[in-house]
């Protein structure tokens, strides 16, 4: 599947590969492990069907600031069934503030219920400060990187703390990913014959955190496989890129650095809810990893026309 | 990927398709579904991306008597581990003994090292009836249908009872699957970093028994899609056969019916420790669906040659 969004222009930039990113040591790296690994006469040439990668998604593949779009979708939802509640509301009320507006805003409907909720609200809300459909703050470059992988015979998939109901009414069509290889949090659902037919109720008690050390464990029962690409932008991620590291062919583990105040964000933290940065920062620097700066690296951060 | 094991031969039963299916009207079913769903002049015409197909393991695809063969691994294991446990002693203990079997059996190794001991144990093992290894005990008429449905686009999928990490040491390489699609029940795993680099440790704590109701949950949350096919052969698949049914689509659903003594068993109820046959039996009858008489509609069981 391709992502009618990539650029497909050959000119300009050299090479015409990932045209969005500018000719850094960044993008060679990139280059130089893609050649590296799917170049039958490479000495580490590494078979197709073991050339999977790993992608957390807020903050790595889209914008996460200035709140998550799922949190965002929830503080909406919750003032729609009557239980306005603000970011104010969740800093003071810490994670069971968080557990209940998951309760209330995410569960006691069906599966195909939820996945109506959110498309419909994905249709009209709008980012605060680019005022662009969410799905439209996925980073072009980011998406440039997808398809050169898919091309490459690559399984590329998202491995999210965020949910996986959630991202999979929108993911798939914007990542050029089929909905299994969009991994999140997840929450139980309960199977029942209702009155119009077999359906899944989602319950508010959650099943899987997708981050930090779960996000290997989620890989090994998803995919069955390590993957030999990953990429992160906090701590909840370093796990991740870890067990990357770790496996025998020729990896790369990227950490997506927000230094770009100007056209995104700069920030080595999570302002509302997630991890920091300092241990995958550490990380990156002692084990060589490639390291993204959004302001130097990227010549573009959004899709035009959105 | 395909199955080397399927017979390519197209002469002699009439038509080349499934050759180990006698010419009833269950092999007939099969082949009018698949022509109705992949035929774009067809009304009931299903997008290739739509075409999922699920099936239970134990019983469905491979012979689950006189025991499951991950349960002879375990009680295998539990000899060479000192503690010799007999079905005797797993039928008079119960679900507790069954529990403590798979602790001591199925955790405190690494990922790595447990498919290393399975793999070990499945080139020496013998089915006690048929002394060929367990892996060709799976059914030859259902590798044709696999092969079948993945030469028309079908992605097909495993969701069984059994252990995930059991069946991806074998089952990607006898049905022709790649193990992202071999899902069962899963005990936790512990990422860590160990001597010898990033690991993950099995935990004798189930996180998923991928049964009954289970299974359309496990579906929703591996797949994020409605199955058009699904097969099983006990009550346990009753609940992925009814969700499967509850598509929009036209959909085949499939009750494999242990009627064969003489080349296989005859059996209702799964004697070990699993579900009966009495609900899906009576579904099946009562929506009309697929029901295969494994003695009439089979003309051979197992693969030759092995």
């Amino acid at each position: 599947m391709t992502n009618t969004t990539v650029s497909t222009d050959t000119s300009g930039l050299g090479g015409g590969l990932l045209p969005s990113w500018r000719q850094t040591p960044t993008r060679q790296s990139i280059i130089d492990f893609v050649d590296a690994v799917a170049d039958p006469e490479s000495p580490e040439y590494v078979e197709e069907s073991e050339r999977v990668a790993v992608f957390d998604n807020d903050g790595t593949l889209w914008t996460e600031q200035p709140l998550y779009a799922q949190l965002a979708f929830a503080l909406d939802r919750a003032t729609q069934l009557g239980q306005p509640t603000t970011l104010d509301d969740l800093h003071a009320g810490g994670m069971n503030a968080l557990k209940d507006l998951i309760a209330l805003t995410h569960s006691g409907v069906t599966t195909d219920e939820f996945d109506d909720l959110c498309r419909s609200w994905l249709s009209s809300a709008r980012h605060p400060r680019f005022d662009r459909p969410y799905p439209a703050t996925a980073y072009q470059p980011m998406l440039e990187l997808l398809a050169l992988l898919d091309e490459h015979a690559f399984s590329c998939w998202i491995f999210s703390g965020g949910g996986t109901d959630f991202m999979r009414t929108w993911a798939p069509e914007v990542y050029g990913l089929p909905p299994h290889r969009v991994i999140g949090s997840v929450g139980e659902t309960e199977f029942r014959i209702g009155s119009t037919g077999p359906e899944l109720v989602k319950s508010p008690k959650i099943q899987v955190l997708d981050d930090g050390p779960h996000k290997p464990e989620s890989i090994h029962r998803h995919v069955g496989q390590r993957p030999i690409l990953a990429a992160g932008n906090t701590d909840g991620d370093l796990a991740m890129l870890q067990w990357t590291a770790g496996s025998p062919h020729r990896t790369l583990q990227m950490f997506v650095h927000h230094t770009d105040a100007e056209r995104e964000y700069a920030y080595d933290r999570d302002p509302t809810l997630g991890s920091g940065t300092d241990q995958i920062m550490s990380a990156a620097t002692e084990h060589d990893w490639t390291v993204v700066d959004m302001a130097s690296d990227w010549a573009t951060i959004y899709p035009s026309g959105s």
